[in-house]
């Protein structure tokens, strides 16, 4: 099958995967790049930093794809850079990868807004790595205050969340659940009461896209479970020991868990077009970048509008899933010469969980949903979001064993790499 | 309660759980410590390896052990020495820990028998550390030759054990079945064929403690399965291209498995103590170091011999765990103002998992058991020597799940410290 034209993928996260998946049986020869070799459940990330879920639940193998397809290759390398000209993509370890059709997918990275010391001393929640290395670091502070109590005046058991959208809200509800119910059976002798979860928001409310009486709720549901909620409060330094606050008050901390926003992947800064703003790159109702119509970019990597509404459209992972089917169905039939469609979001609803058995639910008909019944809801849009059998199974087996037990994963440092078991 | 006892348990290994469980209820103050915060189910590590099992199916979180026992305290802390002389125990990050009995069961290292190299570039399967190492590396030779096929006359696909136990036996086999099973799915475009899983054993034959009708049975199961055995045969040097065989020869490969050999955690040399061959502890019928019958060691870091045959115990995790028990019950009863009892283990068999479906059992009557049956048997005693309740259930789900799809575990890099998210 030589003249079958190239259609090269780089990125596979819910657009990747989502392009991926139309073209499997299409007349194409299909390359996916990722840096990883799993594709990683975004949304549930948080819950990996909190134990309630194991990594392998959330990422899963993007080899997966390639049984019983032929005609799809998958290499696990980094992008260097993207030549729109000469229609190739430069990668380490490999000579350039040419393409006839690219599917620009590569995410963002966190925008730390210049904030001095964010960068080197907070964690971010984005990708896989970041999750587990949160996860590690709550343990290590309380494995530290287990040898040293006098750490908690420190801040050693203060930790702060920067960001008050989704992942900070749904973070801070999981980690002080995390903390008073596991981890004080787990460290019976530390003085967990002393814990606290801080959740800092620039802007008036948490959840801002949300409805003002799901705001109040989500806000409710963080206090009740004893999360401390400042909003109008921004985070202007951060150092290991401490952050300052935009009022100029000091709070120490060792934990900085920076959930305030996301820039486009720099690599679109090597393709040579005007960028949006987040350095995001802007693409037509069909998603393709302008005067490259066999270029497509979505997700976090591209600044998307609705066809049917003309509106940006929100960095959400169904949104770049169905923009990922839309332009592997766009690519079969640019290759079978058949006529394009523009690219319309079927919006399924805005949600967020803020605790077990509490969580915010705003429909695409303007209702709400709040308490068990939004967190059911939740539920199964997460699960029917999952990307393969198996990883439904084991998220299904872990959520289940959770709340049929009220406990979580294994609480354990496997990744640790201060432990020296040698 | 200040003047209960206080025990401290070092190590939390078979031996020290052990221990530790029997002591759980007793008037004791009971501290363990340990440089992990889990307990490893090391019989099953080359399944962690082969993607058979995920880590945290054979890592159980040792501050479980605390829920609902006031008096027990666990500290993730490394061993810096033991002085018997003072009754402490010196550790990192902590002022030294006192006692008034001490258990002895912090295990051993890998004996590389001063092979040069072997230090440096071989991969020892002893610890959790080690088995996700092993896992990554093996998943990193495939995507590198994944990106250059040349890489395979270098041996990259050349996977060499050095030793013929119990655990290079095992994991032949199920390295074997790995390669040419989900991996060959997962590297469709990869000369997976020309794989190679070679064992290397310096004396006569594999599993050197079984009868020689199951030492036959496991060759014919290994080299059914593709693996190259190759008996009365020594590796002299490893480098990171090649290894030489103690006849002289070369052989191209990355990848060096040792499983040749363990010797007794080096900290048995702070004991002031004579050690035993391989820097074991010598104990008495008690299990008591001499001249210190309020110390005992068990274990890999003991030389223990049979209270009621006199004949020196295996380094097995059965053993090991009766021991852990027998000393436990030997403290309480010493607290008590109890006449003890000599160690008397309860021989269970003998059993080696050779692939999927075979295995070989030496039962404690003499008799024998082959292939399914004895795989069955393997199986059932495995599972009722894992220590709790949710180990159990989600060893048996990931176990159910591979015998059900022929499906592992998600052969992913989550701990790929090469792989940059940022």
């Amino acid at each position: 099958m030589p003249d079958m034209p190239r259609v090269v993928v780089l990125g596979a996260g819910f657009g990747g995967i989502g392009a991926a998946q139309k073209l499997r049986d299409a007349p194409v020869h299909l390359t996916i790049i990722d840096r990883n070799d799993y594709h990683t459940f975004q949304p549930l990330l948080y819950q990996v930093a909190t134990d309630e879920l194991e990594p392998t639940a959330v990422g899963s193998p993007i080899r997966d794809l390639l049984h019983r397809h032929d005609s799809m290759v998958f290499h696990k390398c980094a992008v260097k850079s993207i030549d729109l000209a000469k229609k190739q993509v430069l990668v380490e370890e490999m000579s350039p990868v040419e393409y006839d059709y690219l599917v620009l997918a590569l995410g963002a990275t966190v925008n730390f807004h210049q904030t001095p010391g964010a960068a080197e001393h907070s964690f971010p929640l984005y990708t896989m790595k970041d999750a587990i290395r949160l996860h590690d670091h709550i343990l290590k502070k309380l494995e530290e205050v287990d040898k040293n109590p006098a750490l908690v005046d420190e801040g050693a058991l203060t930790f702060c969340i920067i960001g008050g959208g989704p992942t900070g809200t749904e973070l801070a509800g999981a980690m002080s659940e995390l903390l008073h119910t596991e981890l004080k059976a787990d460290y019976p002798n530390l003085p967990i009461d002393e814990a606290r979860v801080v959740l800092y928001e620039h802007s008036p409310a948490v959840l801002a896209h949300f409805k003002p009486k799901l705001q109040e709720y989500a806000r409710r549901a963080l206090e009740d479970r004893g999360v401390e909620v400042h909003t109008g409060t921004g985070v202007v330094e951060v150092t290991a020991e401490e952050i300052t606050l935009a009022g100029g008050d000091k709070v120490k901390t060792q934990t900085l868990i920076w959930a305030a926003g996301l820039q486009a992947n720099p690599l679109t800064k090597s393709l040579g077009v005007e960028l949006a703003p987040g350095g995001r790159v802007p693409v037509g109702p069909d998603l393709q970048v302008k005067d490259h119509p066999q270029v497509f970019a979505i997700g976090d990597m591209a600044s998307m509008t609705d066809g049917k509404t003309g509106q940006p459209l929100p960095g959400l992972g169904a949104v770049a899933l169905q923009a990922g089917h839309h332009v592997g169905k766009t690519i079969e039939q640019l290759v079978a010469g058949e006529a394009t469609t523009p690219f319309k979001y079927f919006d399924k609803g805005n949600m967020a969980q803020v605790g077990r058995g509490a969580a915010v639910v705003e429909l695409p008909t303007g209702g709400t949903l709040t308490g068990s019944i939004a967190w059911l809801a939740w539920l199964g849009v997460h699960l029917s979001l999952l990307s393969g059998a198996e990883e439904k199974t084991s998220v299904f087996v872990d959520w289940g064993w959770n709340l049929l037990t009220h406990k979580r994963g294994k609480r354990i440092l496997l990744c640790d790499d201060d432990s020296d078991d040698a």
